[in-house]
């Protein structure tokens, strides 16, 4: 049985609490989080003891899950490493490379795991598309095309500390650029603006952007996120290999389709995001839990996190400067 | 908060009384199996205790789930509906129309309500097919196609007291057919063959059969059955009406999708029924649930499950005199 | 070079024409038809004559091809045949069972080819179909669906001498369904209403009828048709087998798909029979000259004109009489 | 009736012949080309007279339609411009911007119409998405992706002399993405890689590639192209608006589907230019015939053959240097 200590009560800190509760390998045993309420609620529903950050490192739990603000994660990151605790982090580590490479030795130095949690790597269509993939259905893969749109735009007031749209929408498909090339990305070129919603673009960020990345043997990845679908939560990757192609789409609210005299209509797609990865967030802690098991190193590691957010990074500058980025 | 009493703790009982346990405003009080070791832990995964059907009847319990075999359903919602319980039964009531001819009196003088489990109806696909068909999408409903095969035929020991196909698979069919049409069938008429495995042949069934059926008022539905599909459990509706088309699809195990010189390859569809219809065993009990809190009656009702058998009924006399039979 | 008569200068004449011209082994030397004025455009079209039916089966032609109304094909097929000609007569041959049955033998005395115009055996969709059914991909079929609907039903005048939906309309989906299963039907069953328009019902005929038949050996062929479809000329197949699924589906009119907050919509579809299936068409007068040039038979035969109007003849009479009608 | 020149009689040159010849309102009086042979089957097959390029431009033909291979064309038009015909020329005027910039102050000049033959502009599909995205079916466009891949990359003879990737093969695209977007790009960064063969690589060319361009109001086109694709000719655009998602599909050879334990398969797609796009060869050639009739200006004109050469010359530019290039 693996005992989490779990910071951060918010929605995906219940998200995680939930699949832990409900796994025969793992319990909850402590919650803290800033507002008691939320620390109170989360617990009862777990069967789980509000605590404190610090008791709860000081406790016997053997892993942390850390679902508090960004800001916070480097720091918790390192006391609960300290602390020897396994440990599985809310993506980001930090918004800045330098902070993450400031943590990660912590990390290394403490030998305790740590895995970041990317969770669309475990998606089922995405992780078996990547599977497929890695058993070679494809061949090689030479180009990949991801889409990423959400529904609407998030309050100019969440832009401001976001990071900017790289940092803290497109980190998601730069991790999955990764994962499913598996070669770094030696290039890097974004375009960018703020087509949506003017007050985004004052606020010094865009909401539409693409990026075009290069793999030293050639590979590329075209990546490009919107703000905005009005269609729901659009979600999905394309993979062209030597052999074929093979994509992931999304996934409708229903299988329902009509045909009338306007053509044929089929559902919109889902369009909140704890909805269309409820599965992929399930998989995800199950897969540290596993990992804690069997002694296994678990993926995505903190390096993983490093590299997405040296391709933020590069991205974010692209664009500022205009210029190709060489990470 | 309603009770309940669970009768039967095997693969049904199980995953309704998971979603009673998931509930805030349901409880599960009491599991009665004749196997105990089924009934133990049932009951110790949503915190009831095991106990008999009598003292279950006699308990405080509002509700009685009643998931046991098909044959002992008639007469457990008579004890039920003496002892003054509402009843969500799993279909059938009973194979034989005469009984339950004779069990829906004992329930309607004893005030009850009772819900038979048609668990399709509450699809989520299916149910938003059959709410915009009557919100008028498509007109007034003209022809109805409905394909449901299973991916493999059960024994043939299964096979020889299931009460023959038109009882045990297509009964799901019949009802969906009122459930959509909304009106009563006048005529029937059905065809099968022995023609996925001849022992079926031999046992006095048929494993691939299609059934057409007309209203008074002149609506057609066409029904086909196979007890075999290598690609999955294939469930499909089709309703034309006078201003178009409404069809609910099947689901695909991921939305992953591959082309290469053999062609574009989707996923095969879910396969195992439990998993298929998740959602909808949870939205049946849940529906259970509203109306209990609401007072309201509870559909499908024990007139639906008597209608649907007295198709049933029609269908296998057809398929026997290879005449149409009205109803 | 097979030089031709075309007897009928009409909407299917002028289409069969031009396939004729543009063939290198083939070529139209006459044109007849009762309107001078479509005679004469028509064969300044493809560079033939206008002539008389008389003097065309007494000229060195070929080949007739027979694009004349319905209820003077038998008698055409019997001159040409007594003329010595091949022929390639529209479908039906007649609306009377009766009339075939007398009608075929002058063809067999005559021993000259006579292939019946079915044009959708020759759609390169249903054909590709139907070749892989053949090559085994599917195992043994079980179990046809097809569904047949045209855009608006036609002027009840063309109802009343049409001989029934039955014999004008299903008649090429009992085509179909003896082309797909190579088995003869021995029971058949149809149901039909008038739900589209009243009208067609008081001229004694049915907009929407299914029908449902068996052969010998258990296989099962469901057939649903109806005179309107708002979405556009609806032309489906769809076989179960032993290995698998093969289906045919309808051909949009553009690839575009639009999604929006209504959803994702797609193109209506083809809604011409003359634009769905003009590739069929001319496939069908090439399968003719082929036969012509290779000395083969050619199919569909007059005989599978015969078979299909006898299923559509047992299926009027079910509909009917109310009953099931053997073959 | 206007009467047309025909340089070229190869592959194009004969599709564009046919359209010609069937057109009620033109006719081909001439044919010339270097191979005797072509120009006599392509002049017999539209009854045509055999003549040479001089003569044809000081017949009485009212235009010329220039098919002849590329480095030919710049001086063909300036030789018809200055004959006084209308002009429709094959993409692209010259693989030299410069040579294009000289050729079409002559036409100017002249006061002749000239076309160029960007045929994926007349294709029904994407004419019809960008009819609609046109008629403001989907707001603002903000991000477009195109994606082309061809079945199987040329013989390196022919790379060698295409101009490379992005004149050959993307210039289709940077037309296309002017065409939908409406406006005029004012940076453009390119990758690109023999992935596919290094043979390609090594004539200084790719077969993998992507460009990124970007608007001064800020619209995104993305697009990417690889020279091999197994399933076929791989066309698709995808635009992204405020008011949703517009996209054109492939066309399948068939609408057949299997369905077996190895999912669900649909046919590949049509893999032969000329097939996938003979509807729009001939919408091409209809649409300037119609300009002629009306006196009208075709589209696309020789400016936009200009504008689509130096996105592509800003993409080769780039990709050879790595850097960002500004139009």
């Amino acid at each position: 049985m693996v005992k989490f200590g779990i910071l951060g009560a918010g929605r995906i800190g219940k998200v995680h609490a939930a699949t832990i509760a409900a796994s025969a390998r793992a319990s909850v045993a402590y919650v803290a989080d800033a507002i008691p309420d939320a620390a109170n609620a989360l617990a009862a529903s777990v069967g789980a003891k509000v605590s404190t950050i610090d008791a709860i490192l000081a406790s016997d739990v053997d892993a942390i899950l850390i679902a508090t603000p960004t800001d916070t994660h480097a720091d918790l990151i390192e006391q609960a490493a300290r602390a020897g605790k396994a440990i599985l982090c809310e993506k980001p580590v930090s918004l800045s490379v330098e902070r993450i490479e400031a943590c990660l030795p912590v990390v290394e130095k403490a030998g305790v795991p740590l895995m970041i949690g990317f969770n669309r790597r475990f998606d089922p269509n995405f992780a078996s598309l990547q599977k497929r993939l890695r058993d070679g259905e494809i061949g090689d893969v030479e180009l990949v095309t991801i889409i990423s749109r959400d529904p609407a735009p998030p309050p100019v007031s969440y832009i401001e500390r976001s990071g900017g749209l790289f940092r803290d929408m497109m980190i998601h498909d730069f991790d999955m650029a990764r994962f499913l090339v598996g070669e770094e990305f030696v290039t890097v070129h974004a375009l960018g603006g703020a087509l949506v919603d003017k007050a985004i673009g004052t606020a010094g960020d865009v909401d539409t952007a693409s990026v075009q990345m290069q793999t030293a043997s050639g590979k590329i990845v075209v990546i490009t996120n919107s703000r905005r679908a009005t269609y729901g939560y659009d979600q999905r990757l394309e993979l062209h290999g030597s052999k074929g192609m093979l994509r992931a789409g999304n996934v409708h609210m229903t299988t329902v389709e009509s045909a009338t005299a306007s053509g044929f209509n089929a559902d919109v797609i889902q369009n909140f995001f704890i909805d269309r990865y409820v599965a992929a967030y399930a998989a995800e802690v199950n897969t540290f839990i596993d990992a804690m098991a069997s002694g296994k190193t678990p993926t995505p590691s903190g390096h993983d996190g490093l590299q997405a957010q040296r391709l933020a990074e590069a991205a974010t500058k692209s664009r500022q400067t205009g210029e190709v980025v060489r990470v």
